[in-house]
Formats: C-alpha cells, structure tokens, sequence
C-alpha cells in the first residue's frame, strides 16, 4: 500500500482533548490514526507497542495524565492529585526500562503540584504536555546539528531498530543525525538491521527513510558481522533508552552486539538522546530489562514460526558498556570519553 | 500440530526408485513428505530449501544423480555419462557454498566412470547414493563420541542455525554431539538463535530438540550478546558448509558474529563437520558467498515486514576465521589449532 508521511505528520499529538497516535503495529502496510480520550488506553498503547522510542513514550505518557487529569472528577486540588499519582503508577509500569516515561511523567507532576485550583492545573498539565511534544521536536533538531558534524560525505552508517521520527514526535534522534547530515549537502546512505522480534528496524526505519529520499539497504541481524567484515558500514549510530552517569547505554536487544562488532572491525559507534534520557542516579544493577511475551519471537506477523510450547528468552533491551561507545550525541552537544566527566559537562552546560 | 518423529524417519531417502525427502520449509506446522523422480525436481528442491544443511545436501544431489541414471536413455556408456554431467551441472549450480554437494555429486560421477555397461552403472550409482545416505548417519555418530568429550555435565550450548537431523540424513552434526553428550549421560541445554531470515533456528532446531527430550530455548538472533554477557552460555556449537584447509569456516549467516562475541566473552566456539565438508583446495577469496533473494528478509512466512521496493543485502553464509574457533569436530577426530597441521593430520589418519 501506497502513502505519504506530510513532514507535518507528528508519530504522537494532542487533538481537541484526545491524544492522536500513529498505530506503529500496523505500520509498514497501513497507515493508520488511534485516538484516546481514556489515559488507560494510552497505557495499553505503550504496553502493546503502538507508540514506542524513548522519546515518544516519554510524551505520550505526559500526555495520558493530562488525559488523566481532564478524566477526574476531583473538586480539590489534593484529590486531582491522588487520581494524577494513581494514573501515573499505571502508564509507569507499562514499559520499566525507558527512563523517559519516568521523566515525562514527573514533569506533568511537578506541573500539577504548582497548580493552585482544579480548573488551573487541567489547563496547565495539557499546555505543559503540548509543550514537551514541541521541546522533543526542536531538541531532535538540535541534536541533528550536533550529530551531523561526525558524519562525512558517502558516510555508509548502520543503525538498528527505530530511532527515527517514528520513535519521537518527529524528525527523531539517531535518524533526526542522519536527516541533519543529509540536510547539511552530505551523500549518506543507511543499513539498517531488521531488529528481530519487534522489526523496527523493517517496519519503521527502512519506511521511514525509503518516504524520505534516503538511500537504505535492510539486513537481517545475523548479517551485521558480516556487513562489517565486508567493509560496507562506516559508522553506527542508534538511540537509547537509558544512559546512567558512567555512560552505560541501555537500548533495544542486539545494540550491544552491534556496538562490540563495530569495535572490532574499528567502527566508530555513535548513540544519540536527549537529556531526558540521562538516569544521573542509577547504577547498571538498578536497571530492570525488561522481558516481553514469548509469542513476540515464536511468531511474525501472527504466523507461527516455532514449535508449540518452545521456552524463548525475549529481552526487550541490552545494556552496551561505556568502553564501546565512540561519543554519545545530544542536544546540549557530543560527550566522548571519559563519559562520565564528560556527561557531567553536557548537564552542567544547561543549568 | 502435534507429530512424531520416529528414530527410523531419515531426512532425505530412496524408496522404490525415488527420492522421498521431508519438506522442510513445512515444519515446524506440519510434517510432510514429499517424492520426486525426476532430478530436475530434486534440484528444485534444493534451491527452494525443501532439503537444506550440508550432509543432507551431498546425499540428495548423490541421489538426483541416480535419478538422472534411471532418467536415461542412453543406450551406450559414453552417452548415459553425457547426460549425467548435464545433470550434474544443474544439481550442482542450485547451491554454490556448500562443498558436500560437490563432493557428493563427484563421488556418483566417479563410480559412473568405473562401469562398463548401462544397466551396470545405473545399478552401481543407485546403491553408491545409498551407501553415502548409511554412512553419512555412521559420520554423524562418531562425530558425536568424539564431541561429547568436550562438553560437561550442566553445559549450556549455544547453536546458531540447523546442524541437526534435519540437516543430515540422521542423527545431526553439530545437534549430533548434542544427542551424544546428553546418550553419555550428561546434562545438557540448548539455546538456539532463531536464524533470520529462514529461521532454521526456530523452525527446525527448536522442533527436533524439543521432540528429543532435551532442554532447548529460543532467542531472537538479536540476543546472543546478551545471552553470552549474562553468563546464560557455556559453549557453542554450529555445523559448517565449507571448512578450508586453513581452517575458515564458511557456515550459515550469522555464525561469524557468534564466533567473535563467543571469543569475547571467553566461551569455547566449536565446529562439527564431516571430512565431506572440507575443500582443502580454494583459499577465502576463491569462495562465493551465495545472496538469496530479497524476499527472504522482506517477508516471513508470507507476510510482509518491509516497505515495497526496499534494498535488501542477504547473503546465505559468512566466513569465521580460524582464530574464533576452538575446535573442529570431525569423524576422525578433533582439530585444534594451529587447524592447518591439525586438519592435514586428520586427513592423513583416514588414508
């Protein structure tokens, strides 16, 4: 099927008190709008993947509790706040790995927590969520500006899953670099890997390049070694979903095995995020990784493709150590090791 | 759909003057056979993955060959050799990697050569073919008393791909020294990668391990680092299509991935192939690295993944050189490195 992505089109936005998604389970063949009014739908879309990327998630779970605000039916300030804290714990404990879901969703808090009446703080979470969505946008370009900077003319770059337009409100991080370097007079083209079980990488990232002029080539994961030793990748760069103070990069299941086989083919390994993916408290064991359902691996598409009954292991995310990272891309600029001092740097920078 | 695979049940055998294969682009869904007469469909059935694995392939051009025999008109020796080296190319040009087909489809035209009369040949070629389908399940078996020594009890090993009884006659390579570890007592678990783009893995590994009895888990090709980084694999084991006299191993796509983060992580990567799967001639660049059509990686199980039109690099097989790989498991023994001694002296002890 045939379409077009207008460049206006956002992957998540607030419409007349509802919160419009693309559906990005049906994506590549269709191209389809949801619309929720109830925060518990918002929920469930995160749950089941119709809106994924750290940074989208982020939104689209500031946006569930302004939904969840507009839904209560609190005559006090403090009773608006124990129906935002009971919606919170819910769009929470959707996804645990993204750090920004956890970032989206105390901002709207904090919002609502300065408000003084009811009707004050429902205007104020919504404007405050609209705000965030239009943030996500204008520091994606910042970041491109930065991140275009590392990539040379006929760069050929691989990237895995989706962290495009489709993975933020728009434009996107690791694909929102691509897009500046290409907007910058640059020739670059792409290999992305399909990204098994969830195919982001088939699905969104080869859809949304191919709409948008660039030049992409998909692989199955069990070929980036061998794209590597051919000589065909330049460099990688992917998105995150949690970076901790000492640079540990914790993204889609499969960006550590890319990351250690671009260090050993001499690579260099790009990660691109916004501050909001920054967890300055954690340490790598506090990090939960979160394991999804067996049948996402023992099927595709609804087809089956295993034996009944298979035990899978299905992680949802790795964790890529320090060591293998070449510099980490964000809005405030690159940090390159040692991470740590220079993370530090970047935050420091925006105060 | 539930089935039973008795012990008897071989992947590919003659009966009644013809070829009976199982379908292996049917399971794990439904277990059926299928019988050819013609060497035109065996070749077919090769290409289109009907049958596939290394051994199973050598057996089958042997056994398209003996077709190609009774298919003759010939009424003379020198033009019944005719027609067989006509089939001969088209068996031979289905699969450009695997050496056993050549090796098979040699030995047949060797023991055509000997005869002396049609009906002498025809005879000869026939029982030659079925002579190589009896003792390629005899390889497998003392490849399987050679590996087990090399595994522990409470190993969990790796494999990437289908080295099993689906990619032999019987018994399995690589899921042949599983088999054996697990007859000598020992407690063994499997994890297999599901192996896109054909998911060998998932499809058949995961079937005829699970209908042995034995622990076996499935994770996506995306996993592996994680599953090695935590401590989840002990060793690996694969099969091979081609070993060269050096020791570079050409296997399944993906293997040379597995290999290296294997190295990485200190765990032992082991290859088990017959003396058939080595060409002690060609050197690396002398090897062509079969590409498959796009649709493989665009589509699974019939359903499409990826946008229309999209480029797609899909090679069958990749190259893992010898300083990845502990050690060859062959019938005649174990090779360690340095493999170019080790693999000379296996050869020398089978004269």
């Amino acid at each position: 099927m045939k379409m077009k992505i207008h460049s206006s089109l956002r992957t998540v936005e607030w419409k007349d008190n509802a919160v419009v998604m693309i559906d990005q389970t049906k994506l590549p063949n269709e191209l389809v709008f949801v619309k929720y009014t109830n925060f518990n739908e918002v929920a469930d879309a995160i749950r089941n993947l119709v809106v994924r990327g750290a940074p989208a998630i982020g939104v689209s779970g500031a946006f569930g509790l302004a939904l969840a605000a507009l839904q209560s039916k609190a005559t006090t300030k403090d009773d608006l706040l124990v129906d935002l804290e009971q919606a919170k714990k819910i769009l929470f404990e959707t996804r645990p790995t993204a750090i920004n879901l956890a970032w989206g969703l105390e901002r709207i808090m904090k919002t609502a927590r300065n408000g003084n009446t009811v009707s004050e703080i429902k205007d104020a979470v919504i404007n405050e969520a609209k705000k965030m969505a239009d943030e996500d946008i204008e520091i994606n370009m910042r970041m491109g500006k930065h991140g275009s900077q590392l990539f040379h003319d006929n760069d050929t770059v691989m990237t895995h899953c989706n962290a495009g337009a489709l993975a933020t409100v728009a434009y996107g991080t690791a694909l929102g670099v691509i897009r500046a370097t290409k907007e910058s007079g640059k020739k670059i083209k792409v290999i992305a890997t399909e990204t098994r079980p969830v195919m982001q990488g088939s699905r969104l990232t080869a859809f949304e390049l191919k709409h948008d002029g660039i030049d992409v080539s998909l692989i199955p994961d069990t070929a980036v070694g061998y794209s590597m030793a051919n000589g065909l990748v330049s460099k990688v760069i992917v998105g995150a979903d949690r970076i901790l103070r000492t640079g540990h990069v914790y993204n889609k299941i499969g960006t550590y095995q890319v990351a250690l086989m671009a260090r050993q083919h001499h690579i260099p390994f790009y990660v691109a995020a916004p501050l909001s993916t920054f967890d300055m408290k954690s340490i790598p064991k506090d990090v939960v990784i979160e394991q999804r359902k067996a049948s996402e691996v023992t099927g595709v598409a609804g087809k089956k493709t295993a034996p009944d009954d298979i035990n899978v292991i299905n992680p949802a995310f790795d964790m890529t150590p320090p060591e293998l990272i070449t510099g980490i891309i964000t809005e405030a600029g690159v940090a390159k090791p040692p991470f740590e001092e220079s993370i530090k740097k970047l935050f420091e920078s925006k105060l």
